[in-house]
């Protein structure tokens, strides 16, 4: 069997899933609620209402409906860089010399350059629903600020995007693709909102930080009529619609007849983990099937490995709500690494309870290893991988150097969440060997840990 | 059936044409010569050994061979990154509201993000094959040194790039990503030649410029042991390798009893446009069919519409052989455009005889047309196209807005050569609205045209 399976799996458009996965309903032990910090209670509908979108709330609640149709409309979409295929790394496995079969899904073949068009497109869809003129959000880098620009100008909705200042005018690359998708790309800290004033009075030449923008987004949209706010990560409702990765590498993997050992994805806020394992931990929480679920998470921000599972603030500003999760607390800083996408402090509420309940294992791995590895990678595979995805090509690799040495046929299955066309100085640093690792000591978690909110649910 | 066709057609690996096609064998009036500038001879293989592989040589003399075997060392690479998708623009269509059908041959979804890589194996599989060590060429944007660096990676060859020193310093993101494959990348002119030496000392403060960056890279091939020099376009050997594009594109149509009218390329050396159209052409000479072949060229640089056809220099510092060809003359210097990849005097032999018997018709369009058909496209297809794939764009959907004024259903197929993540600096200019359209006067012209190499063949 194994010699008729392509160099790439691509499903034809009719063997897209036309639902996503709800692995809550799955979970005995649900995820716990987000917590209203001034209250002490459970967020409902109406809280979250004035914040984000009407039907994307519901989503966020509810831990009972296994799958949500996938509407119509998103479909379509989906249609214009899905499927994406599911490649076997026969040039990897011969550069490595394993008898391990490797499978990577492949998410980077769209201008956003990852998987985080899945649910962009999906919070455009609710929101124009919703009779939404627009909505707000913030970015760093700016692979989610472009990705929530293409679905906006798919819908016809105004987008604003608080782009980190410093990112702003050092990497205008993606705020130049985000502009010609039509998105309003503002510096953060800026003069339009409140908080943005009162943070350039305090500090006038300040650059500005995601928690700043995440502030100015969520007042931007709190305060203008018709408008809400999207998050391209963490919440419930963003792994739902990622499950797209996880349920079509099923699909795949099911068509060819092949039985995966191994699970491996990147972990950042959970995103993109969430959406290519849940459906595979699905199958686990059923009793259907087993799998070494493996999350791969920087050195630098370890909250998996060294975190604490506890309820904290999503945000370091801690306006916003508090979530029961592996955090290395709301305060701690991670060094500035090039995987801008994985240096959040906590991780995805439902990811932490399933790793709590032993369905997954954590690996953190340091930087200039991460980089050995992509260039690996990039040098058989051809594609120049993400500093995020790159993650776990480096625990893939290592697992198939194992199955090297005890001669296991091991099937491992990969994400390869995106392209590094936008990472470049992260690779000259590399290429030039000035990349440097900075491991927090213990003395610097216990420190953020202690800052914890003081709360007892 | 229309309504059966798939957003995205996939060829299946297998499906994957194993032979390339060679145009000249169809053709009556075969492509003239290239000529020694010294003796005024034609070139033989012994000419060309000392700076081309002999196997490349073979096939650039060869007008007689319809057909050549893909080895198979190539066709297991091509699968890295092919079979490139062939896609129907239904979003493009129903945003201009034309009854047109629209399909685009999609050659970006690789890290090169261009076509280029399709010759940039084939040849460092020959270079590999005639046991050389390494190869040398030049690179202006770094298209195409990115793809020869990749070729170079898989097959262990060395790879040395003269890249010129203004791109070098100003655009070093595709640098970083030919030194991430392994590729020395000198900035030319440099130290490491006579010619570059003999520059730097006339000039000390320059820049670069491609002729310059050719001739080092000549030099460097020539005096080192075991190196040849390769080229990314106008050759014939290249038109050959590229038209695996227009080869799988035909599969495609055929797979779906799709027959265009039209078949649109952007023009520039030739590589592209000649990979896509040959095959068809190939149809029109041997009168089994009829189609519309539009060339489209920038209007800053605008061989075709306003050249000669005649015999010039292929390069402005004329080292190198001449070649007869629409030209604007070898001293013409195109102004500053964002299209680096089709800011080239001339065109390749094959195209200019193809296009002087008739077979095809040419365009030339402005770069603010050209960028706001760019931004229209990427707004409904989702990709940010290429500057230099965007001259097709632009003439693709003319053709279908004039459908839309005349009711006529015409296919219209064109070739969508590259991604434009490496020219944000274009967008950048556009969306600002500081983009300016130059076009060279008939003096310009004559100036340039006057200056012609005086020969008689």
């Amino acid at each position: 069997m194994s010699d008729k399976i392509p160099y790439k799996i691509y499903l034809t458009e009719d063997e897209i899933p036309t639902q996503w996965y709800n692995v809550r309903a799955d979970m005995k032990n649900k995820p716990a609620p987000l917590i209203n910090p001034g209250t002490g209670k459970p967020l409902g509908l109406d809280d979250l209402a004035p914040i984000f979108c009407d039907e994307l709330n519901k989503q966020e609640l509810d831990n009972d409906t296994k799958f949500f149709d996938i509407p119509e409309e998103i479909l379509k979409f989906y249609k214009m860089y899905r499927p994406s295929p599911l490649v076997r790394a026969y040039f990897l496995e011969k550069a490595l010399g394993t008898p391990a079969k490797i499978y990577y899904k492949f998410e980077g073949n769209n201008t956003s350059g990852s998987h985080k068009l899945n649910s962009a497109i999906a919070q455009a869809y609710y929101a124009k629903k919703q009779g939404l003129k627009g909505v707000t959000t913030e970015t760093g880098a700016g692979q989610w600020g472009t990705a929530l620009s293409m679905a906006c100008s798919y819908f016809d909705l105004d987008c604003r995007v608080y782009m980190v200042k410093c990112s702003y005018e050092q990497k205008p690359f993606r705020r130049e693709v985000m502009r010609t998708y039509g998105a309003n790309v503002t510096p953060s800290p800026s003069d339009t909102t409140n908080v943005g004033r009162k943070i350039l009075a305090e500090h006038p030449g300040t650059t500005g930080s995601l928690g700043c923008a995440i502030s100015e987004a969520v007042e931007a949209a709190v305060s203008t009529e018709g408008y809400r706010y999207v998050l391209g990560s963490v919440l419930n409702q963003v792994l739902l619609h990622q499950t797209i990765i996880g349920l079509e590498t099923q699909v795949a993997l099911k068509k060819y007849g092949i039985k995966p050992d191994m699970i491996i994805g990147c972990a950042g806020g959970g995103s993109n983990l969430g959406g290519l394992v849940s459906p595979f931990i699905g199958e686990m929480l059923r009793g259907e099937a087993n799998y070494q679920v493996i999350a791969v998470e920087p050195a630098s921000c370890p909250s998996f490995t060294r975190g604490k599972y506890a309820y904290d603030f999503c945000d370091t500003g801690m306006i916003c709500p508090l979530a029961k999760m592996y955090t290395l607390g709301s305060q701690f800083i991670p060094s500035a690494s090039h995987a801008g996408g994985l240096r959040f402090h906590g991780m995805s509420s439902i990811l932490s309870q399933l790793y709590h309940d032993g369905y997954m294992e954590a690996r953190a791995v340091e930087q200039t290893a991460v980089f050995e590895a992509a260039q690996k990678f990039a040098r058989v595979e051809g594609i120049l991988p993400a500093p995020e995805s790159s993650h776990a090509i480096k625990v893939a690799i290592d697992e198939a150097l194992k199955c090297k040495e005890t001669g296991e046929e091991k099937t491992i299955v990969f994400g390869l969440t995106g392209t590094g066309y936008f990472d470049l100085v992260a690779y000259e640093q590399f290429n030039s060997k000035t990349m440097t690792d900075t491991i927090p000591t213990d003395e610097d978690i216990a420190a953020s840990l202690a800052k914890l909110p003081n709360v007892n649910f």
